[in-house]
């Protein structure tokens, strides 16, 4: 039945998966460690070893020579093999950021849009926002791999969006289907910046539990639970817009109404920190009751799920100074037990940062799902 | 220094532990399964194992002879080593269940209550129904190794009532500190109901996933997210008094107005769902209105969650019949996004079957410690 060599093909396809696991998992490791931690033999371990570092999908590092003699050989997973794009499809603007397949950050980038630009329009300046990262990280764009894009709305689970109030056109729209050419997902912007901050946050590991309050020209609440981002049975965990008495887009009109009508709509937000910053009492007033209407919602998350930490995540984290405090007071007024509360150092570029992490989740579940073939040799962008 | 005795003996009891663990984890399992699962030798297993069963954890079960040769030996766990009992300590009722190390009930007690009653009288009651349970189930009381209780109102994590509206003389009360000559464990009944569901509901393995209305005399809700039951930072997951436009106690006025006053207290919500289901037009519109109530608090979990599953349970899902309807039209009503909605089949001992299965996690943890010395024989009721 010549199916032999079918198996030993097989079995060596498998046996290079077990290795790039054990690789991925541990960081740069010994071939001692990777065999313990793959359960194969030694032979065998050493002979994947050696093919996956040819493919260019491992690097053999040398360590420092601490003892005499020779000292053990340890591998790296190659994150420069390949990239991911993670995109912020928004109602103003879309924003990029590209990163290894380890999640360092090496370029970024913003193009304004308006909410009524037409659906093909938005993912065409997507296309651009990919292209511009690539360029300025000095890397093929052909080498990124994957896509990840957050977007308002309510996203399903197969990155279709549901429903969207900021975007005339964007409902029914499956985002993932316009890259053809690359391995793509897409999400909820709120639940992705959770996202960000549970892999990026401080500590450096990310809180393992909260509510993340996402601030900014959009607004959102987000849950990460035991370590996990909880999307929901129908993608739509604290989708706030089934609650009754929350009100987002009237408390973003109680900060533009306090700063000169001819301020870009864009910058109203921080102009009105800016002057609470600097004593203005109206400023500070329609702070306070900014932060009471963003409270209320919150509130409700934390009587249901009591975490640990409520994270003030989005662009109006850098508004942190004057913003927490009454952010604190009024949970403090409206929880019988209230989690700590922290700012997120993400900033804006959360969601595209939590978008790149979907990706390259979806990268790392492709690489290692033993139904595929062999692992391509890297000199092209196939995966 | 004589440390090899002690290193042997240590290694002993570490051995034991992980062959235990191997036997519960997979049910009747065969040498081979165990080496396996244990990483430990055959030599090794097998001395363990007739350790084991000489001193009564394990029993060799002989299988059926299916084919020619000398049928593999297997072992299971003795479940009926020893006992716990789940006690649903309330304003109105002390309940009890009995069940051995697996969670089969083998006896179920309750004893009339009132809120009035002084703390160590509600304890003492307690005691009672542990002892009745045991008397019912032909079971010597001192091989109840372990307690769990489930009651009323928030509970810490060292198991001490922090508030409980419902019973005059509870708060500041440590319930396992009570029960001296046990393990004892203790938290919020809704959340140990919630835990029961999961562990004994239908389908067979219990939801993973799910929002549980504990509707009865007491109300509250809980969460199962990802097969977890979620108890929060502080125990208060799901705890509804931390929310606004909740009035349990008025919900259930509206059962009880529609009954002669001369119904005793206890009967009165069961009286009323008897109306209902008899064609009753004013029970029948209690019954609505107390079905909304129950809506309102739980479509606010379902926002922030988005569960699969809302369960009813408690003693009030008896009434499945008359209650499911109105209360999947008001969640109809007032969820974007209604997930599947069904009643429990445990009815009122939910409970105390939750604090039973609290009970078997404290003993299955302590089985299996590793810091503790080694596993005694079975004569005795010690742990």
């Amino acid at each position: 039945m010549g199916s032999d060599g079918a198996d030993q093909s097989r079995l060596r396809q498998l046996n290079e998966r077990a290795v790039l696991a054990a690789v991925r998992s541990a960081g740069p490791v010994r071939v001692a460690q990777i065999v313990e931690q793959s359960g194969l033999g030694r032979t065998a371990v050493e002979e994947v070893l050696s093919s996956l570092v040819t493919r260019r999908w491992l690097v053999e590092e040398s360590p420092a020579i601490r003892g005499r003699g020779r000292p053990a050989r340890s591998y790296r997973f190659r994150a420069e093999a390949g990239y991911v794009a993670g995109l912020d499809i928004g109602a103003y603007s879309v924003r990029g950021a590209l990163t290894d397949l380890d999640g360092r950050v090496l370029a970024s980038v913003r193009h304004p849009v308006a909410p009524e630009m037409r659906r093909d329009e938005r993912l065409g300046t997507a296309d651009q926002v990919i292209a511009e990262c690539a360029r300025e990280a000095g890397v093929p764009v052909s080498r990124v791999w994957a896509v990840g894009a957050g977007t308002t709305g309510l996203v399903d689970t197969t990155g279709t969006v549901v429903r969207a109030n900021a975007i005339p056109d964007w409902a029914g729209t499956n985002v993932p289907a316009h890259f053809t050419t690359r391995l793509a997902v897409a999400d909820n912007d709120s639940q992705l910046a959770a996202l960000a901050e549970q892999r990026h946050g401080t500590p450096a590991a990310g809180p393992a539990d909260m509510v993340f309050l996402h601030a900014g020209r959009r607004t959102g609440l987000a849950l990460v639970l035991d370590g996990q981002l909880r999307r929901g049975a129908f993608g739509a965990a604290a989708d706030m817009s089934a609650l009754r008495g929350v009100a987002w887009e009237a408390a973003l009109q109680y900060l533009h109404d306090v700063v000169p009508a001819d301020v870009p709509p864009l910058d109203k937000a921080e102009r009105a920190f800016a002057a609470a910053r600097d004593g203005d009492r109206a400023a500070r007033a329609a702070v306070r009751r900014y932060a009471h209407a963003m409270a209320v919602a919150a509130a409700t998350a934390i009587a249901i799920v009591d975490p640990r930490l409520l994270v003030l995540g989005g662009s109006f984290s850098r508004a942190a100074d004057v913003l927490l405090e009454p952010l604190t007071a009024e949970l403090t007024r409206l929880c019988p037990r209230v989690p700590e509360v922290r700012a997120s150092e993400l900033g804006a570029l959360c969601v595209a940062l939590g978008a790149a992490s979907l990706a390259q989740d979806a990268v790392h579940t492709r690489l290692l799902d033993p139904t595929r073939g062999a692992l391509p040799t890297l000199t092209s962008r196939s995966l």
